[in-house]
């Protein structure tokens, strides 16, 4: 892990970067069930999702967004908070076996009026299958402090 | 868990349920942290976090999220599929040894224009400590099943 | 999760309720050698297991029984308390890659001599494989309320 | 662990020993609920059990099983058996902190006519709090290999 | 577990002990990463490891030193500390469903000059892969209590 | 994560890192004892452990070494392949609650003659804790590619 002062002032729209990958397993679906709650046979029932469309067990939308978003967690920056996440959109599931990796491209910021000595800047996420795929994509908005 | 089946029409504005509780522990932090593979110091260093505005180990918020969801995984409706989150907004931090629960309430519905037989039904889910603050809040977006 | 109030007297003999499935993986296994501490090669050894009659990893007795019983939990009953399990019988080992689902039927009722107000409801749990094969039986115990 | 052959004549009524002990730990409930899928507020949430009689979490009757007989999972017989239980019974509540180790002692043994070459042996499980109270009680049923 | 008393004089070198088996899941992969923090693309990303010589996901060196040690952790002898290890190295790798088992020998020991009363004892632990490669060595060192 | 490839030229004696800190929780020393196997007294029974010198649970040593070692893995270098480690020695105990840090740094290297293309790298591996006490130090040895 890294620590990076970045302030408003340093970010440039279009600047991103992308991470390692990580193959998302049965341990992490039934790791995920146990953490969440969520115990939805569409996500641990192997029999009952044959029944389904998909044919197989389906990762919960919750799993792919915690770890998509942890993948991404390598550079600590000190004047930057999160803020919340616009936009969440689960786009092709993600299976038992799928290899994922995250997309961060900075797409807007803007000064926040309300907030003296503050801006807001929203980070495009994306989750993205070996297949090509892309599995998910969310905005998220982070308050980061000005220079001056 | 339950199966019901509801349909498009059911779904009345300003309906709601809220769920039972659960006591956020040390322990669902450090689960966290493996799961996702965040182990940023403001949720597992506390001499760090004793130097921070919080002065103690903060949530990860995918965390308050995933368990704020998990919560609320009680009842299937088989006519309905998420499709994503709209505005999350993480509001006031979670902390060890802070109970939570969710309420969901649904907000919104239409008809979807471009997929005939479909309706969009958003339900607001909050995530309250026991303190009576709001933790989270955020719009799930589903797709159901129109009767006819 | 629901809460539903129901007395001794609201107990019948005969009725009963089936849950949905969870197939059981190599990573429950794992996690429950690791939570009991049962490391018997019989569960964790594929080698080993290879030289015996199932010739595969089977799984813990006190696994079966924790899903099983866990299975049915989605009931809060406030006025009924757990006393304890008669005739755990294994019947067919788990093997991993099996789904699991759990059976409860009431088989038996009694006012309680000694304990003034309360009745003892005995239910039937028994869990089934996916084959139809039945896996285990008890028979649980619980000390219930009366309305009067 | 240790391999020990020991035949159904071996076995003498009254004959025990006591394992090691174990804290049971806050972590070890997060656990259950996760591994077993039963999330009841009896066990998880801190708010809910200060309004029950004991006033605080409480283990799940199914974890106090799994983790006395995994205390007790040292000595690997290859001539014998597990069969089931009879009459568990809960006693006293396991609460977080509490620790415990589990007693065992053969209280029963007969020869089985319809399964020639077997003997069916009894064996009592004892789980024991640190303060001296007995948590859980339990008739481990082994089927065990005669000599001749 | 089985306490042993066994004084620095009680050991003669070449004496050892074999443990039983455990396979390698892709569990212990992701538990592994997990708990230690370490989300290197070699252990958890399987279609990078494609491009690599071993074409597959390998153990951490440190998960292979840690479940070796723990198979051996089967009797407590109460006068005797580990100090540390000495020569650790990481011989042949171990991939997702190998089956390892551990294999001490005293291969050393010395009367401490600095601390009357205390021997050192050097024990090799070897960790074997089912197919009879070794995976792991390192020699472990004791300070052992001396009987007079 | 970062990847950074750097030759055995490239490495200078003398320089180093330091990692951020984590909090060792009591949820680390069940998860490793479930996970190792582990489950003597000495880190797991708090009644017992209050008969011993230190007076509470200790954590095992392959923990520290661990996490230790996991608190470094941020950089990948292509061209580095670890060899493993020597002079591993556990100074100062870990206790539930204490916070460590990782500290790195080059003590050594030389040309491998039997190994042409490659040198050896020696970085010294010290876990410290939040007191400044040492917990432990072993030095990982490396195989680098050379530039030419």
């Amino acid at each position: 892990m890294l620590e990076q002062v970045k302030y408003y002032e340093d970010y440039e729209i279009g600047e991103g970067r992308e991470t390692v990958g990580r193959t998302i397993t049965e341990t992490d679906f039934v790791v995920h069930a146990g953490h969440s709650g969520d115990f939805f046979p569409h996500h641990l029932d192997e029999e009952f999702c044959k029944t389904l469309p998909f044919g197989k067990r389906i990762a919960h939308g919750t799993m792919v967004f915690t770890i998509g978003v942890g993948l991404t967690a390598t550079i600590i920056n000190p004047v930057a908070f999160s803020y919340g996440y616009d936009r969440m959109r689960f786009i092709t599931p993600v299976f038992i076996g799928d290899t994922i990796r995250s997309k961060v491209e900075i797409i807007g910021k803007e000064v926040m009026e309300k907030r003296p000595g503050y801006g807001r800047v929203s980070e495009r996420l994306t989750v993205l299958k070996h297949s090509g795929e892309t599995a998910l994509v969310a905005d998220h908005i982070y308050m980061v402090e000005m220079k001056s």
